[in-house]
């Protein structure tokens, strides 16, 4: 615990501010597209942190970056504990998303140093390249292609919305940093501890510091199609109508009432909805809408998508409603030695701390079927990310770097070995 | 009535042809913009027809065209029986939208001096320019101007997609018909008969040939703006949510019961709907759409947009709409003894008719301020018009020809000088 004591409230400020001037915006905000020019210039920054630390420099084939704190007298095969999280943003993110788990990475391993613990694992900070799949899509890449989840010849193809390949533009992103070694997927890992800002409004409201993240909602994405009659909104009676809005209306009601949750712990978002033709003198032809549904609980997703069944197969206004699943990923139940272990830090560091879920994806979602995995969650002003505005306050930070450090510190002064829980269901596409 | 039997069937289906030559699609439909080579095509033809018949040809300010019958030993300045409608389509239009009313009074004028009828004041042919308002908005452009509802001045620098000036192509037009002799506009006439396709289904539902048009709905044109907040979908609990699309479903439901018809003559319509930032995986920030709301009574419309206003000042999902007011026309009741003068002559041909109220906007809206004016409507197949699959049977077509000649036949045989009734309540914006 003595560790959390040397966290630096000041440093760790001045980490943040720095890591945001690669790739700010004029609104405050910050746009790091991976493999860009703005990242290469973060990754140096990190390289040379790193260096100056005395860390050992690790990349692989999709350019994870991987620093390596090596205590004396501790086998060079041990199994790390592995922190950190991901520099890349969204188009229009804030300065905290993704970075902040890779920054108080390094001031709690600096912490670390300073403090002279004794370990008996190496500690390793990792930065996952393309959490965010905004630039390239899927998000999640980096931690796919090391757990082995996903192979990386998938995505060497894929191209960025200017035809930009992502192997070449990989290629320019490995060749800029020489100094760093080359490892291949899928190292050895103690266990993995991602820190996020929380980007929901749950711990702000509860005014509480600190999320202990016991495991990740499932969630299942479906397209709805409603085909209707494009008719002329003047001379076609509603009796003799096939109004696809109408039925949308009539579906988006029922479906409101079917999922109702009076533990508000099932999430139901129709984010897009697309009207065919789309002008104010034609009865809509076509209705088309997204359904994202997610619950920590994998078999109350699966009885909610059986009630979204039920509604989209009754008829509305003469139309039908065409359901097809695109995404689907299982509930993931963090492992409970080290939430345990975050607890028991947190309650040392005198932290007071909620349980909860993540309702959004992270890397450590993938980390969960490779090793011991947990996450810890800052409080995120209003609940808002993704956008410039994206705000949590220092003393906030500071708290979760000093718990980052103080459960660091527990997990490598450990020798048991601990094996990963196996989800039983995957995702798909 | 003796003009009606004079109706060539076959030279009717050739002219409906001829014309759908000009702006032919390649799906079989038309696209005829007003002032394009095409429309100027079109004209060309019926001028052609016009001087092979004897008729006069003038033309106005803004290219309408009309063709005059002038009987022998008829005072010169004896007011004219008008018919016609509009030579231009929508970008995607059929062969029958407007040009159908336009090529029947040529076969019923044809059908006139045929049969050696004895008419006691002049008969014109008009086309209308721009009725559809697709290439240089707003619609009903060249009845506007004629009946003085707009001046000329306000569109001269309207401009179409491609930049090109109302003023510009409207001097081409009238530069490539030298022959025809210029007039003002607001020539004095004893009546205006407009005959078209219904564009709705209701008399192919009933099987009746021939519909009596007694007015146009009434209409109002709403733009409905809901904000809300945008929020993670994941990670935003639903009680913490302000979401703008649940509220709008919220709303659309509220408005179809206020505004339920058990005789289903109101017109309500939700035509675009537009969500931002419209993602999957984003609580919906805002929601807009389009509420077209029609009746052919002006009172009873002015009480539905009543209730309309009541539902929209109602918070939904803790959102508020803002409902703003773009268009407005009043409803419009044709001229009683024009009316009569059609409803003699269908009986007469033993032709069954309907009466009904026009749900489209017609050049007769604006003719009916100016003088006596009714509209005869034929079948529509499957309601559809406004797409290349707008389709009339010939014999329907043949019918309604028939019933305009002898309706002209009618009412150019009387001297009676009948009034315009005027509407309280004009059109806005």
């Amino acid at each position: 615990m003595i560790s959390a004591h040397k966290v630096c409230r000041e440093r760790l400020g001045w980490r943040i501010n720095r890591m945001a001037e690669f790739g700010a915006s004029a609104d405050g905000g910050v746009n790091r597209q991976v493999f860009s020019d703005a990242d290469r210039a973060a990754r140096a920054e990190l390289n040379s942190w790193a260096t100056q630390m005395g860390l050992e420099l690790y990349t692989d084939p999709i350019a994870n970056q991987f620093f390596r704190l090596m205590p004396k007298g501790v086998a060079a095969d041990m199994a790390p504990v592995l922190t950190g999280s991901h520099l890349d943003s969204q188009p229009t993110g804030g300065p905290y998303d993704g970075v902040y788990g890779v920054v108080a990475a390094f001031e709690a391993v600096q912490a670390l140093i300073d403090c002279g613990a004794v370990l008996k694992r190496p500690i390793e900070i990792v930065a996952w390249s393309n959490e965010e799949g905004s630039r390239f899509a899927p998000g999640c890449m980096g931690s796919m292609c090391f757990t082995g989840a996903r192979a990386i010849e998938e995505f060497a193809d894929t191209c960025d919305a200017d035809r930009l390949r992502l192997g070449d533009e990989l290629s320019k992103t490995l060749l800029s940093h020489p100094a760093m070694q080359q490892r291949d997927f899928g190292q050895s890992l103690s266990s993995y501890i991602e820190l996020h800002i929380e980007q929901g409004p749950i711990l702000e409201r509860l005014g509480k510091p600190i999320g202990v993240v016991s495991g990740i909602q499932g969630c299942r994405w479906f397209n709805v199609t409603i085909n209707g009659e494009a008719r002329h909104a003047g001379t076609t009676p509603m009796a003799q109508r096939r109004d696809a809005l109408r039925a949308a209306v009539g579906y988006l009601s029922d479906l409101q009432i079917a999922l109702q949750d009076p533990d508000d712990a099932t999430r139901f978002t129709i984010g897009r909805l697309d009207v065919s033709p789309n002008t104010p003198n034609t009865v809509p032809q076509q209705v088309s809408f997204s359904i994202d549904l997610r619950h920590p609980d994998t078999e109350e997703l699966n009885s909610l998508t059986e009630r979204i069944h039920t509604v989209l197969s009754q008829q509305q206004q003469g139309c039908d409603a065409v359901c097809e699943e695109i995404f689907k990923h299982a509930a993931v139940r963090f492992h409970e030695w080290v939430i345990a272990a975050i607890q028991t830090c947190a309650k040392g560091l005198d932290l007071a701390y909620e349980p909860m879920v993540s309702g959004a994806f992270h890397d450590a979602l993938f980390l969960a079927d490779y090793c011991p995995t947990a996450m810890i969650f800052v409080p995120s002003q209003g609940g808002v990310s993704h956008h410039p505005s994206e705000f949590t306050h220092l003393t906030d930070l500071y708290d979760g770097a000093r718990l980052l450090a103080a459960t660091l510190e527990h997990t490598a002064t450990s020798t048991v070995e601990i094996q990963a829980s196996k989800r039983t269901e995957n995702s798909t596409k």
